[in-house]
């Protein structure tokens, strides 16, 4: 489906999820910013049963791995039908396979889902899917960090949550300031709000001496500290 | 409360989350392997709503950040209130907080989460929360991933599900090959299973042919190609 182009209306930003468990979505999302943006149609969201695309009385989506090992694999055919029930040859979208074996999600990945038409998601089970699947379908794996889920499906949400925070008008005021700083390849500094005294501890001096220039290089300062003792990976890249 | 120690029993392990959105939880958590551990009282979960700790009429729990900037900050003293309640100074859990800045997650330290006691999980909000609660509570920030979320709740339920999954009976005999392979400090080699021709594209022939060190030889090598390809970071830590 194409949608009409309004020049007045941002297009609307699609995701399409392909699951063994449909009623996981939109879950979380169904509240706070991503539900409201959903309610006002800022996104919409449309999920594939790989379940009734499953093979005979048992409606089986997966089978033992060729060569052995433990766990089941998801077939080649009952995913690709599923992935072809959500999204045809010309659908623009990318295709992410949710998969510990992928390339690490990033903020700048992200923004580029975001600034897009749209996603379509695939939810991994078991021992994994069928290679040919993926390149078949041209999927593209996709890794929200280094542990092991029971399925795609929560890593599917949060990369959701991520692209739709950033949609054109989801963000108030309120939210908008940390991705900046994260960007900045530093970690943010620390935060401080009232009361000025909370059980014995205060607030540093320098932020409530109103000298923006004093504030701003103390904060930086704070930043490279926190970077240099949690990640030092981001500032010396490899 | 302290939990009658029972040999024969292995003990639940306890999740607490600190939320302004009780109503994600379990949200997805309540499906499938975790929702079925969670009927069965291998695990438990309570929320702590912060909004019941939220100060005056509107039950505010944030405030403007001191040194000025964007965003909004959560109280130390309604935070503190929140964890209070869920948590006494005798509680063995670790304090975990969903952040951003906080050491990477990994595969390792869910091990140990999941082998311990249980977790106590506060989901930050906003710009960030008052580092002194995370000084006076004991708070430990943990990060899923180098990307922003609108709120560290999913990050909460993505750690919950990868320490669900490990706990004695939640997983069966299906899913648990998995993260001997991740912990190889390898990404997983392709999985193949039937049909043997699946759009004229078979399975490699050396998985049919039944020769075990053949294949053993195979998947190593294709688990070397893949994470020099994808995660080069992996073979050469820095």
């Amino acid at each position: 489906m194409t949608l009409p182009a309004d020049p007045a209306q941002p297009a609307l930003w699609r995701a399409s999820v392909v699951t063994l468990f449909p009623q996981m979505f939109p879950g979380p999302l169904g509240l706070s910013l991503a539900g409201d943006a959903l309610r006002r149609e800022v996104w919409s969201l449309s999920t594939q049963d790989l379940r009734e695309h499953g093979l005979g009385r048992h409606r089986a989506v997966d089978d033992t791995p060729a060569g052995g090992g433990p766990g089941m694999v998801l077939r080649a055919d009952v995913l690709a039908a599923a992935i072809d029930g959500a999204s045809g040859p010309d659908d623009p979208r990318p295709r992410l396979l949710l998969s510990p074996r992928g390339r690490p999600l990033t903020q700048a990945r992200v923004r580029d889902l975001a600034a897009g038409p749209g996603v379509l998601l695939v939810c991994g089970r078991f021992e994994g899917v069928d290679e040919r699947v993926i390149e078949g379908r041209g999927l593209e794996e996709v890794s929200i960090g280094d542990y092991i889920l029971s399925g795609g499906e929560l890593a599917a949400l949060v990369l959701l949550d991520a692209c739709i925070r950033l949609l054109p008008g989801v963000m108030g005021k309120d939210e908008s300031g940390t991705e900046e700083s994260f960007e900045s390849g530093l970690l943010e500094y620390p935060h401080y709000t009232r009361p000025r005294d909370w059980e014995g501890r205060g607030i540093p001096e320098v932020l409530t001496g109103g000298n923006h220039k004093a504030i701003a290089a103390w904060r930086r300062e704070q930043s490279l500290r926190l970077t240099k003792a949690r990640r030092p990976d981001l500032l010396d890249p490899a």
